[in-house]
């Protein structure tokens, strides 16, 4: 098991909690001290997960307060752990008996339970609901927080949905505006609105969509990740792949990569207002597992929801015989507008342990003012 | 820094070496005492690092011959650190004066630079050389023959280079038998034949070209993985973005996924001779990060060789003026078949590691009897 | 700072929280699913910080009320990580405002405002304080439930305070029945009431004492312990010099065996009831980092009690002069009783986390029945 | 098994190779690019484990020769991994065909073999032999050096061997200047001469002893170690207990401590030449897991060689009966002198890492000038 729960080196994050148990938590040790922190900075993160259209969405919907359990004192950060907690108050366990027995197709109800022996929490996933991904946002907001102290700046969006697609990569101020002015995440209004569209006639067919999500940084300074094994992509995916419904995840061109010639791919340098720059970014902004200096942009694929109304085929696993099963609960017909925040944040997380383990961050921010 | 060298909890591997110094090294902590070892088992892996064909590679073939400086005792290991190396013969450092203030389009020259001060051995890319990738191979080695105590095996093979593309997956007997028959290691002959062409037109035109390596891994228990973090596709993904020119990991359907409703991807369950299967493998083996007992299926993009015969743009660092560079050195117009290997490499790696972590492989394989 | 509030690889805890904020915490990351846990079960080993005689401690006594917020479902652990904490209810922080500028002699307060800029949360020394010993305790109680599945027992005990010493080793039995039956946990009766006076003449001088404790962990298998570097004993020692207070920590015959002869210190090997054992055991059970599968004895000195009523010199941080501070605040006059507890649950917790390295605990313990 | 042979998070070192092997090396990950290190620097500090006198060691003198495999590039540290080893000349593994069945007591032959399941290299102790220290040299030289850019120095001497014992407490620049001009590394040349006639005595009985080094480290800058469980003191403690043979280790007062008053302990602050000391040291140097600015004392015992020529009780483990066992082989009859710069190297690779942890050393010494 291994610290399994903790991820970074620097800026440490450790999760704990599971969708109906009593709360979702996060601790993040590693975090200079210094940094003006309030409950407030990562409310507003955590607000980010709440819909904007009740439609697109599952029945469950968590008004989640965060509470600082630790490490914060008079207003900063003091270089101690901070613990940061939602307590969950819309758990309806009972929902989820008929699941004990029968796995869920798409979800990791069959492979927990082989693992751990039965004694998983299974009500709603337990730990492997997107439940949990409200750690992820709490942890992200400390991070976005100190990522700021360097004008380091992490957005994501949605650019699909289905088969809806953003034509084209949006510009930062559409991504700034439109992003949040939407139910889906989406930067483009036009494309947001026949997205939404997409998401309600899956659910009213008792279906689910995914899609993609792209996420940008901006700002990162050159040099930043810790080759060979903690460079900076690999350690980008990494967490991502931990988000629940990730399946794929590239950088730059990624797989369009694999088809075009070095003389097409390679980007060349150029001095932009004195600055070493690229004429182009298929890089994504990471060459050997460091950053180049150029925006960081990553491409994500997320799978549709596993939970959809439609009987699907399944097996009832102490009887070890088929069977099937119509899911009750409440789930999203499509969960990428919540995984916005996340991979953002997850995003975050990783710039910030990168940006302290390169010095480029330092472990006091000043020196305390009486 | 912290460890950036090394990767793997249970079974860890350290890398060091560079390009043009003395040797490349990996050391594996965490190898079970009492496997069968010996440097014929390490030296048949890099073996398949050689081309068969010397006209799709570099001038630079290395006849790596692997030692084995600790850790194996009477043919067996000892549950101490098992250190691997080759020694560098055919580095030609010379070669490289021209680009210490020219930084390679598509290279890490640059970004290594900043990073080390100027201090990084930037010979032939020195530790962000593919010279390096010889060190995963030997670490690999170990890893399958731990594998193999249980039957896991790991394949991987070429599937596109540039625009030539496999049109069906292959069977596993194809993978078994074709490979490492044909100088691309695609399992599909006429396939790589294509292939072939298509390398050796680029070369021609000074060009280079990237592709698609895909891995499976067969008998895999359901269970093995540790989420969160530490999910299995996670640690997957960490690796093999740490393998170079890597741009895109996707598992099962992939980024394909984000367009598929939940009724699509979802993978039914069935009993299949006694065992709980799924009928169709769109997660690609893997839920929740953790494996489900199907075929883990993984999709990797490579970049097109960054080095390449044509006159690119660059800046001189050290007058930050712009400039061009026509790279000399010896460089493969595709690396993709040399990735093969590799990529089999880090997926064994990381499956080592989880096997032994989750219980599945003890940490002493039997009793030694005189 | 890297993840410096988490110990342990396998069986890994995570601490978080300060004296006087709102609680203090412990989240214990691969905990095997299946072990029968109840908030009880840590309770009552909380309960033995709790003293006896009120005389012998501080003002402030905590009746702490253990919650356990995740990782346990119907009972059992569930593989998830388990968080644990208690609230603090009996915080006085404005006990703690003089000593803002001025350091008290013995304490972190000076080095901790240098580290954290002055950040740091200096009430009753904040992260430093002994208080947080009781996540060593939570912590702790899982680890011996964990323990006991194996038969192994820890059992700490107070052998001297001040200059009042225990002239003899004590039986196991008596550590067994009289060890809680004192107010300072000495398992000879006589010997602890003379620790009472000596404790209470010290308070009445306004000053304090320290002591030693010895711990001894029964049925340890042999071969537990990884060298070189997480030898167990260097395990131990690590974790006990993380318990305020503690100065000195040694194995067996310990300093002594510096002056003895090899001929002396040597412990033959026998056989005892077809099982190999030692005549002596001056290796104290551990052997080149390992255990031999004799009783593992540990001794610990702990120092004064840092916090007297006397004046003291200490210097003006702010002003940078010399100055006096006389500490009002709540402080126990001799701080080993509450160490008893403390120590045995470092102890138990490495050696949790090294019977899982080992194998010897299974990840998982046995298979739900519904 | 978990990098049970790696320690240090900044400045990780991971050690290989067996006594009676091929080779014994180390790999010294996050040592910061740019200082100045060449093979001789290294082979001096090795050169100190080269006694002055053969009459007090083991007939095995290993001439050994350093070799910089990796991560120096015309002079400098390149901020690659340093791989350093020496080759085994002197080995002679048939001494040790005896000892296969018959452990030695006060060894880890037993404990080894349970561990390994027979399969360790038992020739010499293999990974358990004294031999192995020559790699805590290694990366210490590495650490000196490091430590050298901030002022930071650390001292290791004898101060008791048997029952020889220096009466009081040497000036630092005694330490210089005796040290190294005695066969015992004793800063009392007097005490010096009596030690070595100690040891003479002691091996011409067939017998052997232990003793005490103390090792200073000045110029420590106050604020360095990461509580909790990094604390400076619990990471010192834990590498010194990976050093063979040593079995305690105080700070301070130590042990003694535990029988003085607090009034007596505490050391009092005061101001000197503007910065903040303490008028005595009990607490050597590190109070709440931190430097205080103070110089840092740590005391070792070290018990005597357990190679003795006397015969020893022992077990045949095949035959499960009792046995007598007289060591051949080549053993020293006092190890104290090699150990301590051991000693002094184990500390230093612990205060690189933290000072480079808490910042006080850069990622980049300065900037490559061509």
């Amino acid at each position: 098991m291994l610290t399994a729960n903790t991820i970074g080196k620097e800026f440490a994050v450790t999760f704990f909690g599971e969708s109906h148990g009593k709360c979702v938590g996060a601790v993040v040790d590693g975090c200079p001290a210094g940094l003006p922190l309030t409950e407030q900075d990562i409310q507003k993160e955590i607000d980010k997960r709440i819909p904007s259209k009740k439609e697109i969405v599952s029945g469950r919907i968590e008004k989640d307060s965060v509470e600082i359990l630790s490490g914060v004192f008079e207003g900063y950060t003091t270089g101690a752990p901070i613990c940061t907690l939602v307590w969950n108050k819309e758990a309806i366990p009972t929902d989820y008996d008929a699941i004990r027995d029968l796995p869920r197709p798409g979800h990791a109800d069959y492979a927990a339970r082989v693992k751990y022996g039965g004694f998983n929490d299974y009500r709603g996933g337990g730990r492997f609901s997107g439940r949990i991904t409200v750690a992820f946002v709490m942890a992200g907001a400390i991070a976005k927080k100190l990522l700021a102290t360097l004008g380091v700046e992490v957005l994501a969006y949605t650019t699909a949905i289905g088969d809806v697609k953003m034509d084209k990569a949006p510009a930062i101020d559409e991504i700034h505006k439109n992003t949040y002015q939407n139910a889906v995440r989406c930067p483009d209004s036009k494309c947001a609105k026949a997205m939404e569209e997409a998401i309600l006639r899956a659910k009213n067919e008792g279906d689910s969509l995914g899609g993609i999500v792209e996420c940008t940084a901006l700002n990162v300074p050159a040099g930043v990740g810790e080759p060979v094994f903690d460079a900076l992509d690999a350690d980008i995916a990494k967490i991502l792949f931990t988000v629940p419904a990730v399946k794929g995840v590239e950088f730059g061109a990624g797989f369009r990569a694999a088809s075009l010639k070095g003389s097409e791919n390679n980007d060349p340098y150029i001095v932009d207002n004195g600055r070493v720059a690229t004429l182009t970014n298929n890089a994504g902004g990471i060459l050997g597992g460091l950053s180049n200096g150029m925006p960081i942009n990553i491409r994500v694929a997320i799978k549709p929801t596993p939970s959809i109304r439609r009987e699907q085929k399944t097996v009832n696993l102490s009887k070890m015989e088929e069977n099937t099963i119509q899911i009750k609960g409440r789930h999203d017909p499509c969960i990428v507008p919540k995984a916005v925040p996340v991979i953002e944040s997850a995003v975050a997380i990783v710039l910030a342990d990168h940006l302290i383990r390169g010095g480029f961050i330092p472990k006091v921010l000043g020196r305390r003012q009486k």
